[in-house]
């Protein structure tokens, strides 16, 4: 990330060093650990005395204002800069939910203050590289993960015309509508009780021909998850051989290509050689003209 | 595909630029997708007043009238070359479906109107890639579906046979007769309830050896897929090795022949060094004799 | 499979070539799925009249005649040699099950009449060659699975130990004995209801540590069968790409020690012109010495 | 492992021979094997008389007093290098478990007697080869199984506050506490009745968008299983496609090297040709100058 304006330098970059460097980055590794710890006794809260409770809400609210302080600090280094990077992004967007006030109306805002513990995935050098390894993963996906929505979406809204009028509680459930058929379908697709929990009960509502019409959404569905994986897996190997047996065949290239260059220094001497052959050849034959 | 007899020419090659151009191609997109739309918006009829719902369906059929014409374009620029393509008698399907008058006893070709949807598989081409690719990998599936199906259809003859007359009802709908047979065996292949949905009703009505019966079916079949699945892993996979070590190895065997033919070279030279050498001698022996 | 003894050559000769020939193949193939849609056929017996019953069973009867015939006319040709083949072992195992008389006490080995139907596996070229890939990559398995079986016997000794002297029915069926054991640990190797069907009945039981013992067998389990699979699809490549890169290496390989043996003549030569060429400067020497 | 100190090389030397000698192992091998069975024919202790439970528990006595005579006798002959090896670690824990007195309070432990048999694990080669292979792939998983743990203790911490204060006892069975959240989620990781036995009982709970937060873990954590699968495939294909195409690559690096010392050799002749055609030019002039 680059630097704000030259006049700050100075100031800023004793900041800049203080943010980039290790012990900051194990400061704040070791926050969000023990603020994950926190959050997680905390789920405890009925059986702790109140006291001690209210102590571990406080810990968490000075940690929950260290991070927005490291985040202040952060903006004030990189100020617009600061939003090039999606993990600065990530972080400023889970401290940010920390801030709004609890009320029960958020209660599940409160719930998503333990998101910010995931930002281990990108503080820890480890961690963050297989995350970016998996991130980079993704538009791999794309394509096939567009083809099985599709197939999912066409055959949610067949079944929900199909099998969405019933007065059976249960197939109502399942397709009684276009979301709670995509849902019954993907549960479908990860094979999780499809039979008996949902095949069989559209079957038994009326529609003999249903295990047609989910027998071929299997088939269908299964086959391009199947060769989603099989296109990772090829990625993922062609990557790692090519850099496997480059660099021994990079090596022989070399060597012939110093093969060839040595081949020339040999005709180049040849053809001399030669041409000296028929200057002696030519001094012989005057010699003897001479005599 | 070729086209029509050059008599029409003129106007064809005008009509059958405009069908193979972008914009056309992307207007087709269009309508498919505001169709798919509509049709899942069409899935809440219930909750929407009559006119809304009367509008949707007027918009429905216009686009299937758009859908009509634009095969009749085709049929009208290619003839009987339209139907040389598998995509073509795909779109001819999926809108002839829709032009069946709608009628009660028709609910599910009417359910099946949606299927029309899945032409953006062939025409939003990052789609086509991707299905053709799909498509391609099926043959090799082949062999080991055709031992799966015998497999399950020997498997569900002798459960028909062997379980296929009891009193008790559940195992009635699971091994009754030859249809209900394969499908229970096609859901323990895909483990789905396997041990108490299927196995079990099968042991408490009297069959205490039912679980080597499943045992051996769920181990043969799960090897032959999972060796389904190695042979499309292997086929990908060999494929894109040969294409990247090739290149390299390509460079390195042209190399080669080149050094051979710069030997060549380098041996012709020695040979006529060689010939020089002896007129050479022949002239100071010459030289010698003359003296 | 090598002949009889020669006396019988003649007659032996054509009856061999009769057996190998391909309409004698063909005709049993036929014979085979004729045989496997009558079996098919008969599961619905108890709707069909009683005469187009028994017309079915006694084509059955003609066709098993038939496959005796068949399996003798092999053992006449081949003698003891017949059994050398896995493939007539098996012909001859299911053609004898068939030959065992029915009666109500062997309504199971009637029911595996129909596995003379998986004759087809070795029968129909295609399938045979699939069939024997399949078997090929089995030994393959034998290491890993040993491993499994160890795992699951003595996770199965300790479920019984601990678990089986429940009160409770669910449990007692789960855990009651060492092969109800097994099973239930295999149920659980595949995921089927693991949590609700077989540990949240554990716990209830009051074992409220059951899930440690539960997820240390799943995680080991699983990683094994992971890693079998690993080993399966690594060989199968392995074997794949040394045959396809091992082409073009060797055709390197060859060229590059054909460029040897010309480097060698190369050296022979330029030897052999470096002693003429001293020969040659003698004789000028020589020359002037005699002036 | 090291011997001990010098003074007692002669007693040791022969204990330590007898110890690693082929036959020990097959006794212990052999005691291991019946140690087995004798502990799955024990739990059926209820059905045999008395005296022959009394009899297979002596057995198991002798057999444990064997184990221990020798891991005294390894740790004689190696005394602390005993330790250096995991495998002795784990002989001497699985030995020393039986060595506990057993009573009620211990019935656990008693259950734990059957884990000595995974000894067989490292004492039979082939399975130590297998066994140590597989634990050689455990590091690789280490950093995905850790952002796996990670993202599961976070949901797990969501999801007891969003659904843990429920008065639905399914509900608090399944997310009442932090442990509880975790096993479920693992259990939905493993899409084990996910749909009905864990999402519907929260939706039918009053919280109607639960899908959401189940179908975000769901498609992280499969795709992070998918990744750690993959990247297992990947390191064991990097590993045997090296070793397969090393060898005739390094062969024709080998060549390649040979050949430039050749080429250097003809060059080399090539350079005293030169000398050599100096010299006669010189022998030619001078006879010329001499005429």
């Amino acid at each position: 990330m680059a630097r704000a304006t030259l006049d700050e330098t100075t100031s800023n970059s004793g900041l800049e060093a203080a943010i980039e460097s290790t012990w900051f980055r194990n400061l704040i590794t070791s926050l969000i650990i023990i603020n994950a710890i926190i959050l997680g006794v905390l789920t405890y809260s009925e059986f702790m005395s109140p006291p001690t409770v209210k102590t571990l809400q406080m810990l968490d609210h000075a940690i929950t204002l260290a991070f927005v302080l490291e985040i202040s600090l952060k903006l004030i280094v990189y100020r617009f800069d600061f939003f090039r990077s999606g993990w600065n992004w990530f972080d400023f967007i889970v401290v940010g939910i920390s801030l709004v006030p609890g009320g029960v109306a958020f209660s599940v805002l409160r719930a998503l203050r333990v998101l910010r513990v995931l930002r281990l995935l990108h503080v820890v050098p480890m961690m963050k590289r297989i995350t970016e390894a998996l991130l980079k993963a993704l538009p791999g996906m794309g394509a096939i993960v567009a083809v099985l929505s599709l197939l999912t979406y066409v055959y949610a809204v067949m079944a929900t015309n199909m099998y969405g009028n019933s007065t059976n509680e249960e197939v109502q459930q399942l397709f009684g509508d276009l979301p709670r058929s995509a849902f019954s379908l993907f549960q479908v697709m990860t094979m999780d009780g499809w039979r008996f929990e949902v095949v069989q009960k559209v079957i038994d509502d009326g529609h003999p021909w249903a295990p047609l019409f989910f027998l071929t959404f299997i088939f269908v569905a299964s086959f391009a998850v199947l060769n989603l994986f099989i296109a990772l897996v090829v990625d993922a190997l062609a990557a790692e051989q090519k850099a496997a047996t480059t660099d021994l065949l990079e090596d022989i290239e070399e060597d012939v290509e110093h093969a060839e260059e040595e081949r020339d220094e040999i005709l180049a001497l040849l053809a001399s050689l030669r041409s000296e052959m028929a200057e002696l050849r030519a001094a012989v034959q005057e010699n003897r003209a001479r005599d």
